[in-house]
């Protein structure tokens, strides 16, 4: 086991909020994270909601000498947010969009418009082919009624397939992002459970930061208080997971936290702590065994339960795809009323008084709007059926595999 | 190199052209092909544009003997319309749905709401993990003006680095769809040189069917014969292509491919003609090596041509968003200036003669309609920029690693 030389890797993994024209501050803070970035000399950088291009184009001339390889990727309208740093070559990268990612007309959120997604590099670290990632899924807006709970499941669940299919030839697999997700949460138990992902902060033998590892704390300036006065500790959402496949072992030595301000300024980096990893990366004599199997009586448990909320998903998706069908039913209902009626009075059939043509016009507008709205609503709603049964489906296929073979 | 056992993989790919309503002789064709499947067992049976999932249950009843495992895969507001049948457990799926498909405007061609993407399935056959894909790409409408060209370009694109990204655990790597390309065109020569993949076609030993192959013939009673003036043998657009990873070998023993109408009947199984493969899988005692490497010049070539493709459609996208963008600007401006005229017409300022209500009305509406749709399509165009943008900083990226390590 021993004898093989170990490899030290350091991961930082950020959620920068830098979103033009509404995160404050973002250009000072890019450029403190750049400054950071230069002067610690990590290994990988991992960075989320880097939402312009221009921002990141400053990182990476600001970061060339010392990470010379990096990959931003494109995705959605407005873009994935997803960057990554690093200092050995990316070997190849790969995007892949959730396909649920809330509503387009949930404006005040748009995650819809965001396109998010997780951002895959394979990489070579000295010997060992190394595959990281970098998610970002769906925020969770209020926590006592998350209407996005479903959709946060369908994309923990993606992440998790989409992980076991492009992890075969890695020999270590480093995932780092934010997910959202507090860590008793039924999608990280999922991802987690499915995955044999762990999860840094509970295996690292030093850790310093923020109590309980929170990233989202109330004493950083830019975080909503009022959010997280349920939580007077902060909550943790950003994680950096990792597994050796294969004949490797990988151990986390050391995770930091930042803990709001950067030393010397009156601004943290981000609303989000960043979290950074001391990763050792060891061969071993043995491969290592299935470390899954041994936890599956509790993985059929995680999928049941993350099953039931889909499932309730997908009566809420189905009752909503009925209420835009009637919608638009009744919108071209009213449409073919009023062609009937201005037929009417072109033969000359109304004797008395006529429409008024103003209020007529608007009518028609109106229902035409309505009927447009409503069959886009429609549509739309019929995918989001459609995913999640499709979901539904595979975690059922999965549960019947576990039961099969335990 | 013998000794070992070989496995014979009998392989069944088929496009269906199964839309509801619009397909002739659905039903009778869908019954049809569940008869043939059930009479000739094959071990794996791949098929696209199922797009009703009443008939993939009606398939699956029927097949369910012969073929215990199946999958449907579902996205996209319509469906993906591929499914898998197969004699050996299905152990996982994954979807991945292909970031342009197309426009939704293009109401006549309707790519856009299918979901275009490849299912991946991951089964063990005997004792060989295999990787089974089944894609369909984005329609070729007019070839001498072909529109689509680039988004095809992405999907082949994307296709390949998922199979590149998926198969690094898999023995065998099976493709079989429709991949809307014929066998000179750069997509397909992108797709095979940059994963490997080899066209049982080209490789059979044995080969039966339409002449060269052709799989969209002029004497099917469904295909459109004015589409096929300039090619009277047909074109060749669906395939079955493989390749060996690690220490196996794959050969193709026998191709074959329907002639238009079924034995005894006056109907063919769809406008496409099914192919057929019987494959012999072989361990062999060295590791094959990287076929990749010896055609890298020819790599290079034809990603350097994808990449001016590609290059080409961002030019266009960037014009089309341009032209939206200034569509949405005028709009808004008619949009002030009414208000404007409103609000002075309000104020009393128009001493003279007012302007008719009706006409207002109308104006004002139509104004909102426009910005509305041009902002629509402002947004998609948007992201297919950022799309084609992004696949051709990827094809960029790997042709500099190309040239650096030959």
């Amino acid at each position: 086991m021993e004898g093989d030389p170990t490899l030290r890797l350091r991961v930082f993994d950020l959620n920068c909020w830098a979103i033009r024209y509404l995160s404050r501050r973002r250009q000072e803070r890019v450029r403190l994270i750049g400054d950071a970035l230069r002067r610690e000399g990590f290994d990988l950088v991992l960075l989320q909601e880097v939402w312009s291009e221009q921002d990141y184009s400053d990182l990476k001339v600001k970061l060339g000498g010392c990470y010379p390889f990096s990959h931003y990727f494109r995705s959605g309208v407005i873009g994935s947010g997803l960057c990554i740093f690093s200092r050995f070559p990316i070997l190849d990268t790969l995007l892949y969009q959730y396909s649920l990612n809330g509503y387009p007309y949930m404006l005040q959120h748009g995650d819809w418009f965001c396109g998010k997604s997780v951002g895959l590099g394979r990489r070579r670290s000295g010997s060992q082919p190394l595959l990281l990632g970098s998610p970002q899924l769906h925020a969770e807006y209020c926590r006592d009624k998350d209407a996005y709970l479903p959709h946060r499941l369908v994309q923990a669940w993606e992440l998790a397939q989409f992980i076991r299919h492009t992890s075969k030839g890695a020999d270590v697999v480093l995932l780092g992002g934010d997910l959202n997700m507090h860590p008793e949460d039924v999608g990280i138990r999922l991802l987690r459970g499915w995955t044999g992902l762990r999860d840094a902060f509970a295996e690292a033998t030093r850790f310093e930061g923020c109590e309980d590892g929170c990233t989202l704390v109330p004493n950083n300036c830019f975080t909503d208080k009022s959010e997280l006065l349920p939580f007077p500790l902060g909550i943790r959402i950003d994680y950096i997971l990792y597994k050796a496949i294969s004949s490797f072992m990988v151990k986390c030595e050391e995770l930091k936290t930042t803990t709001g301000t950067v030393p010397g300024m009156d601004v943290p980096f981000s609303d989000h702590e960043a979290v950074m990893a001391t990763l050792h990366i060891q061969r071993q004599g043995q491969a290592a065994g299935a470390t899954l199997s041994t936890a599956e009586p509790t993985l059929a448990d995680v999928v049941t339960e993350a099953r039931t909320e889909v499932g309730v998903g997908l009566r809420v998706a189905q009752q909503q795809r009925r209420s835009s069908g009637r919608m638009a039913l009744l919108a071209l209902l009213l449409l073919l009323l009023q062609a009937a009626a201005a037929l009417g009075a072109l033969a000359g059939l109304d004797a008395g008084q006529p429409f008024p043509k103003l209020s007529f016009c608007l009518l028609g507008f109106l229902a035409i709007g309505i009927l447009l709205l409503a069959t886009a609503l429609y549509l739309f709603h019929t995918m989001e059926v459609k995913m999640l049964r499709g979901t539904e489906e595979q975690m059922r296929m999965v549960l019947q595999a576990l039961q099969e073979h335990p």
